[in-house]
């Protein structure tokens, strides 16, 4: 396990299907990951109650969804340490610890706390977990002690509070924790069928564990240029979610070809979709394999947890005891 | 274990060597209540960071000062559970979960939050771990299923805010916590040798601990009546804290007698002060003995706090098992 490799560190929450955004945004940026550094990536399943705690009626589902999702998506096992959260009591131990020494303040300031409180209105956010959970996040990270940790801009202001929890407890204590640095992912935007930003509360994601039929029956019925209204309209790409999914999926040829023969009207929009769900099809294909045998064997899914529990936890337990050798408790 | 006895639970924060003030509250009423109840007691370690995170360099120690005390003041390990709050995990992973549901204005009405930042200036209390001490209480409490509760007066508001939560989580999820129900304590009040209250803070009580001569030098120094400044003054045993000592360790004869004899001065100070040391010394010889082979056999703590751990987890596991199975994760 210590190979000597830079390690890092990311989670999701379990919340519900992955779709093709979370998948050229998070998990394809994993497998770039797991190929060069020891990686750990768990299903954050205690950080989903913070946010939904009074409807929990389908973590454990997700939790087996997400798992599956990953390793559908070519996360490695044996490579990475893929684990459950809850299924580690560090985590719960060290934001205890945490919360001791971390004030109100510094949580209070969060920018995403305010915001997600105003932007969520349909549930109570105003919990002392919720106002809480970069708490839990920075215990999360600081466990296993991770040279980097992927994230998007907007996590920047998390990523900085754990730096600076990291840094009073070293100070308070006697150093054990390192500074982790950012590994800025570049999340491409994917486009869901509507037009906005693929989102699984829109209704407008294609899933990675969607079949065939349904993924081109969502490619068919996606909205194209709306001044396009008959075939022999010229389009234009700029504004077509179609021509944004050429451009992921279709080779360069192909995406240039399209540009042209769509703004003279020599493809048609029926035509077009075809083309590109023929390759967003290619490319599911093999997870739709993986999932397949994955569900067929519950208990390897099971073994996958088991061991992934097993490995993190070797890391965490030993964290865990510099923690109390510098807390002397 | 599971006898049908009511269950009872209650804690004390590792904070240095208890006094007889500790004793006579708090102590004796354990030793009562584990003769007719199934008690658990535990070492609040964890709590004790709440409001002491920057100088932890004596818990470990405090930690097993307060065992010795318990034990040798009459906690019987065979009857009642005795454990360390911090060997428990499940404490830790309740106190999360249920940080998840509660409000943070639960806390920040809770009448003792701005009291004790307000009385206690000299260290920083505005964390997010001091605001969150009632959630881990609560936790301590509801993991045990108690149907009692011992409570001073002043820590009623606690054991409702305990309540409150038990009966969220029972309605957001389903009922797994019971109402626990407070056994009002009243705590003898016991003046220190300054003739304040007893306490470690003031520098002027009598720990279980010390040993005979120190009982004997601190009891000899006490204050009296301070209008009475000669022997032959007469003296008012109402004022004085020597007295009060009297009617804590003295037989009723005695008390009446020094009652009628300082008044005329028919008894001066220094033998007042003989006469109670003399029945301080009795009833505190038993401890010392204890205290001493407890000391000589270190070991035989660490047995003790071990069996406690393993009794505590029987039951903690049990009720998180419920806890998992309600929230569903």
């Amino acid at each position: 396990m210590t190979t000597g490799q830079k390690r890092v560190l990311s989670g999701m929450q379990p919340s519900g299907l992955l779709h093709l955004g979370n998948w050229l945004g998070a998990l394809e940026n994993w497998n770039a990951l797991q190929e060069q550094y020891e990686c750990f990536f768990f299903v954050a399943d205690w950080h989903a109650l913070s946010s939904n705690y009074a409807d929990t009626s389908r973590i454990r589902e997700y939790v087996r969804e997400l798992l599956i999702d990953w390793l559908a998506a070519g996360i490695d096992p044996k490579r990475a340490t893929v684990f459950v959260q809850s299924q580690v009591p560090d985590h719960a131990i060290l934001h205890l610890l945490f919360s001791m020494i971390i004030p109100v303040s510094w949580l209070e300031r969060n920018p995403t706390y305010k915001e997600k409180q105003e932007e969520i209105k349909e549930r109570d956010l105003s919990t002392y977990g919720f106002l809480g959970y970069p708490v839990l996040q920075a215990a999360d990270i600081l466990l296993y002690k991770p040279d980097f940790v992927p994230v998007g801009k907007d996590q920047l202001p998390h990523l900085e509070l754990t730096r600076e929890l990291a840094r009073r407890f070293n100070s308070l204590y006697r150093p054990v924790f390192p500074d982790p640095q950012e590994h800025l992912t570049k999340f491409a935007k994917v486009l869901g069928t509507d037009g906005r930003k693929m989102s699984k509360s829109y209704g407008n994601a294609i899933n990675l564990s969607d079949q065939e039929p349904v993924v081109r029956q969502k490619i068919k019925t996606m909205i194209t240029d709306p001044a396009r209204v008959r075939r022999h309209d010229p389009g234009n790409p700029d504004v077509c979610p179609v021509y944004d999914f050429h451009k992921i999926f279709s080779p360069l040829p192909v995406i240039e070809q399209i540009n042209q023969d769509c703004r003279k009207a020599a493809i048609g929009c029926i035509d077009c979709k075809k083309l590109v769900a023929d390759r967003v099809v290619e490319r599911l294909a093999p997870m739709w394999e993986a999932r397949a045998t994955l569900t067929q064997h519950p208990s390897r899914l099971d073994e996958i947890a088991e061991d992934g529990r097993r490995r993190a936890t070797a890391v965490s337990s030993q964290t865990m005891a510099e923690v109390r050798d510098a807390m002397k408790i």
